[in-house]
């Protein structure tokens, strides 16, 4: 009988080095191979054990991704040879993290899925601004949704999005913000509080506030890009 | 000049205690005071240092709970005399937690206050059953709700959420679970998967899943009650 490994899909968090849980340092100690990718903050390669392989898995500078298919081989490859096989991914796997696909490559050989969650940037990075999800009296739900479906298209949803109280919380949505500013300005007054929090949680973070209004200036102004988190709402004027 | 100490709100995850951060930990170690309530695991006391104080401020049986009033009172009467004051709480101290009275109790004597991220219950507990909060194909948004508002009321916005296509995870809402699974059914199909988890991350967590027809009916065979996950969308057919 052959060898079948571990998938450990495990969380990174936003990415300051102290925000990732005990059992996914103890994870990272114990595994044979780490595939990480851009979002994680490499200073958490210091858990992995010295003879442990390591494999980038993310962009680098002027050339290619590896491809969805390409990671799914590597780990069905590395779990015919190795234990356990932890997959880091940044913030938390099952928020927009393409875990599913990770899951049937390894699960189609045979190979165990464990889950370790991981702090979300979409939480973590408003509230080390102070902006909570929910508070009492404001809000009592939050809506997290991407900005860019796997079309390019604005999700469906966000006109619903937009119609209720909600604090709502986009990722990868910087590159839609006048689009997202002028449908919520439908349906919420124009002076409703918004924020941008760029590299969230790590010394180059940029923060921004403003308005539905005026946001899109603000931001062209502060040259907000990607990884970002758009957050819409009143509780943005508890922040600090 | 008095004393003015630091408050700390701390995030100590949905129970299991290896599912805290390191960062965490380190401010629990350096602490004077640790406030802590019903849903946090007093296992995580085990990282507070042998001389603070540690003050549960959460319900007893048969007794009554501390007010926010008095919870309030003990962060400004702690801060008077002590450097560090923790005020650990379940899941994540900005989703559903009150944060803001305490925080601004501690303004008003001129305490700072300081944010350690948890994991929340709202997306980790489904996670260890392999529910993933989105997944490519078929979500792009999840949108969290409490199930019983400060008024008692099931929140305005649920219908909304109820129209779209996002997963929708409601905390405290097992006792409105009839309400909600009929206005679900005005929009979605009643064979729509649902999950319910009792105590997730913990040995005496309790899973079920259903559909909008059914879960009532197995929540009350099952005797499910607080606090509870309830989690509504075709992701829930993704869970191991």
């Amino acid at each position: 009988m052959n060898k079948v490994g571990v998938l450990w899909l495990v969380g990174a968090g936003p990415g300051d080095p102290e925000l990732i849980t005990l059992k996914a340092v103890r994870v990272l100690q114990q595994a044979d191979v780490v595939m990480y990718d851009a979002l994680v903050n490499e200073a958490l390669l210091q858990h992995v054990k010295q003879d442990a392989i390591i494999q980038y898995v993310g962009k680098r500078l002027g050339q290619h991704s590896h491809t969805q298919e390409a990671i799914n081989q590597l780990i069905v490859e590395y779990g015919r040879k190795y234990s356990a096989i932890v997959r880091l991914k940044g913030g938390d796997p099952f928020v927009f993290g393409r875990a599913q696909e990770e899951i049937a490559a390894a699960r189609a050989v045979g190979m165990q899925v464990q889950m370790v969650p991981g702090i979300s940037s979409a939480l973590a990075v408003p509230a080390l601004q102070g902006i909570p999800a929910t508070s009492r009296g404001i809000t009592d739900s939050f809506w997290v949704s991407t900005g860019t479906t796997a079309s390019g298209q604005l999700p469906d949803d966000l006109p619903l999005a937009a119609q209720s109280r909600a604090t709502v919380i986009i990722l990868m949505g910087t590159q839609q913000l006048s689009v997202i500013a002028r449908l919520f300005m439908q349906y919420r007054k124009s002076n409703t509080p918004v924020a941008i929090i760029q590299n969230g949680s790590l010394p180059k973070q940029v923060f921004i506030t403003g308005t539905l209004a005026d946001i899109e200036e603000k931001a062209i102004v502060a040259a907000i890009g990607n990884p970002a988190v758009l957050v819409i709402g009143e509780v943005v004027a508890l922040g600090w």
